[in-house]
């Protein structure tokens, strides 16, 4: 990840305009029970190493205070949980995080890292208040399998993702599987929260029916990759559309929606910027979270090249159209039914 | 630290012996109340990084799942937080820890990192009900203060620790920091634990009322060091005897002690292995836990010289002694009287 590079990267721009969302759904925690709390237990899911995490901590403190002052209720002690894959850069995290807990002396805030993969059981049952994951679910436990025929053929040749070109098998098998892993994700997170918990997703979405179409920037680069690796790989992401959320929060069952959004942003708005550095600047945005898992499959050494060549397509196509970032925000309370 | 080495230090060996000691007082907490624990909450102060961590969780699991076996209890969930300073190694040791989550998948634990100094609060008011820290409480918060003169000269030449040619000055400083640090640990984390919540605490200590000694092998080979560099450093390390652990426990009064015990191990007892094999394995275990701190303040460059020559003048001192290693073990259970 290119969390060492001194740009914010364009979705932790969009994820604080979630600011409100998120204080809201904090204090409607906080002010749930009619007698304060004594500890309140909050992760963030997906947490990665950067600026966004710090971000989240910050609002949760300063809303937790806050709404205390002003309903005259003791501050509880804070538990937040960081939570990302067992890989992800602790060390760092925590290097980071040692300056934030300092300026919060007045408030106890206890900052614990959770590492596992957010696909399975994190924490106790019925311990968590609150859970946000920002830009994180929209990722796949897995590429879907059964994108190859019974011979073992790649079925979504010359792409990476659903597009105009794959056979309409593809955009199922991507479908299914977001569907199992956000089912999966939902019951085991249902199971940790307490009675009533509330939970703030962010995650990239899409405003029309359509599948295809993410990622159609890239498919303008791949000339520079073989045909063969090409036609094996596929990402493991699905952006899905409000309409399939609904469906498969409303199917697992554990939670109400009390809210669900689709926002449209217009990536780098900017209006003194010329095309160039706009074009520029939203390819290294998409490097930003799409390097690690490129890289992976087709190698380090054509990052840079692949990269420079999605930005020359991106100045051509901005001369004529704005690049946009669909994200879908959902706030969910557990309900207080659920068999544990 | 040399956690990446393959052999196993001397002290974690030495540990292994106290696994009844632990498994008595986890078995005390699963037992405490008529009831099942539908939680608990465990933490290893001063972890690192290293295979005594692993053991000490391994042990845990296994003696809360056998003792709720034995007397046909409901399995608790278990979250075991990992403390260590936050320039720790977490990333090794979360990868190193997948491995072991795997192994008890019967049975909920879920492995946290708490990063931060245990001089300090590092867990809410109320939530621990055992507590762990193995050979680091001797480790103390900072070099004792005051082993300056008002001129700002060293008042302990020649030397790292408290030894024959210090005067009499230097003991009591030695003393009264760990005083203050032992208290200041003991008070922040019996806020943190539950009513008669129990801990395991080994460290390093001596049988004898003088302390003078420790780190005597390190000064023969302190003919590599600069005078002026020797002088002004004093380690940040003290070698407590039972009675001073007992005073200190009393006056602070959160705790009772249920047992407190010293014991002598002589360190490399195989007796297969030759003068200097032994001499040799025992400079790499004392080069094990001092090095970090030793090489920050006279630089890594000489380290490799400095404990081959501990190695050497170990090899004479085995021919006519054997090398011991003196432990206390404590264990403490917090009163119930305890304002919080």
């Amino acid at each position: 990840m290119h969390n060492s590079q001194p740009y914010l990267c364009e979705q932790q721009r969009v994820a604080r305009k979630f600011k409100p969302l998120l204080e809201n759904a904090v204090r409607a925690v906080v002010l749930k029970d009619s007698q304060s709390h004594a500890l309140l237990n909050v992760a963030d899911l997906g947490c990665a190493s950067g600026a966004n995490t710090f971000f989240v901590i910050a609002t949760v403190v300063d809303t937790v205070k806050n709404t205390c002052q002003e309903f005259n209720r003791a501050t509880p002690d804070l538990q937040i949980y960081l939570n990302d894959l067992v890989g992800n850069d602790f060390n760092s995290l925590f290097k980071g995080l040692s300056k934030i807990q300092f300026q919060n002396e007045n408030m106890s805030c206890f900052v614990m890292g959770a590492p596992g993969s957010f696909y399975g059981l994190l924490f106790p049952r019925n311990s968590m208040h609150f859970l946000h994951s920002c830009y994180c679910i929209h990722w796949l436990s897995q590429v879907p399998p059964g994108l190859t025929s019974e011979e073992g053929l790649p079925l979504n040749k010359g792409t990476i993702y659903i597009s105009e070109t794959s056979p309409p098998i593809v955009s199922k098998t991507y479908l299914s599987q977001f569907q199992k892993d956000l089912s999966l994700f939902l019951s085991c997170h249902s199971k940790e929260m307490t009675s009533e918990g509330r939970a703030v997703f962010i995650l990239h979405g899409r405003s029309s029916e359509d599948p295809t179409g993410f990622l159609r920037q890239f498919l303008f680069a791949m000339g520079l990759i073989e045909e063969e690796k090409l036609d094996s790989f596929n990402v493991p992401y699905y952006i899905p559309s409000k309409e399939e959320i609904i469906d498969i929060v409303e199917k697992e069952g554990s939670f109400t929606i009390e809210l669900i959004e689709t926002s449209i942003d217009h990536i780098v708005d900017e209006q003194d910027m010329d095309i160039q550095s706009k074009a520029r600047k939203i390819a290294k945005n998409f490097r930003c979270f799409s390097e690690p898992v490129i890289a992976y499959h087709f190698g380090n050494a054509i990052m840079d090249k692949l990269y420079d060549k999605i930005a020359c397509n991106l100045t051509e196509r901005l001369a004529t159209k704005t690049c946009e970032q669909v994200s879908i925000s959902i706030v969910l309370q557990r309900k207080a039914t659920v068999t544990k």
